[in-house]
């Protein structure tokens, strides 16, 4: 199968199905639409995802799917030499996965990728920042965070349900708290450091998918710096 | 298998579930969980669902699982005797019902949830309304009815995809636009009169789904008549 999959590093979905596919020698081409330029509102890119989102995807140039986990579900299951854990066959396995897929949408991502847009990355795109809806989104991080400590990190197993090699999920999840690093540190470290489990499964979910983890997110870290010299030279 | 379901007809992914199993004779025992009486909050509760939220099931005493697509899919795969056309085995087919059912979270439900809690059934638990929140949500669920009517459903099929059979994905949208029968009826009809295709999916999803879709939306009836008399009474 021929895959081609439209990204912008700086999206966190984008960045977990780029290291799904690294990670399991799954070949693509990475046609990049960059976000900051609009570039996902062309009429030629809203032929492949009509919703003008990334990530999308194209197989055998006939079809095409969106939504970042419908893609790493699909992966999982279409190209062969996948690992079970990213996605089990066991349906009460599998089933515990999609739940954490599910509680991520209105979760984690909602305030994870609201607070960081709000309060930074509209500016790349030149929009204003909203300081009431980041603030709003804030709240439902923290206690997202929160839960992942309590309730999705166990004793046992270094990743999400207390498995012991990750999942799609973990993979998704992490690249989400990953986008963290475009806030200002101290607004970082007081969202992260009350969660001790939480950091140590980003680093182990980190080290468990090197090289490709930092490869991906190389970017990010450019982006890091280009916003602190945006807000120096004010 | 033994089936416990932790609902609240109130709650449109629980009615879903209901329906669900009732379309395809899945043995169940419903324990109702009053969300208006904060019993999803209870110690007891939070062992079955630890985020405190219905729908939860519980399979054979031992296995428990939240999130009602997580639930969906399951079932459709656990149980014998489920129509293909549910939740497809082809991984295409089944790639574009979980693009629908991830995108929903963001979109559909977050609109229509947040305008219903926010606008009007914040009043049965004794919460304020918050009308700000409200017109937020009222805006994100008209931009998710027009993505329904010009892409999910198309010219050929009944259901969403161009399916001309039902899946788990047309079952949770449903009842999610069903619980804009809450809403005052003017406001209603603004939101859905504009969308002709999605008005007549809603009544070919429910006469698919006869009798248990009416069977199972009395409950949402009884409040919206409930609601009128606690408006009239101020």
């Amino acid at each position: 199968m021929k895959l081609k999959l439209f990204v912008d590093r700086l999206s966190q979905p984008c960045r977990a199905i780029l290291i799904f596919c690294k990670m399991n020698e799954i070949e693509f081409e990475e046609v990049r639409i960059e976000l900051s330029k609009g570039e996902q509102l062309s009429p030629e890119f809203k032929e492949i995802n009509p919703m003008q989102k990334v990530p999308a995807v194209k197989v055998d140039e006939r079809f095409r799917l969106f939504e970042s986990h419908a893609i790493l579900r699909f992966l999982a299951g279409a190209f062969p030499g996948v690992a079970d854990h990213w996605y089990p066959a066991d349906l009460f396995k599998r089933g515990e996965i999609d739940s954490v897929l599910d509680w991520h949408h209105a979760n984690l991502r909602h305030g994870s990728a609201g607070l960081v847009f709000h309060s930074k990355l509209a500016r790349l795109s030149g929009r204003p920042l909203d300081l009431r809806a980041a603030a709003d989104c804030e709240k439902v991080l923290s206690a997202s965070l929160a839960k992942i400590e309590s309730v999705w990190l166990k004793e046992e197993g270094q990743f999400l349900l207390g498995n012991s090699k990750p999942s799609i999920a973990d993979l998704s999840l992490v690249c989400e708290t990953m986008q963290l690093e475009a806030l200002d540190e101290k607004v970082r470290k007081r969202l992260l450091d009350p969660h001790e489990k939480v950091r140590k499964w980003m680093d182990d979910t980190r080290n468990a998918t090197q090289p490709y983890f930092d490869e991906i997110h190389g970017v990010l870290f450019q982006v890091k710096d280009k916003l602190k010299e945006m807000e120096s030279d004010e």
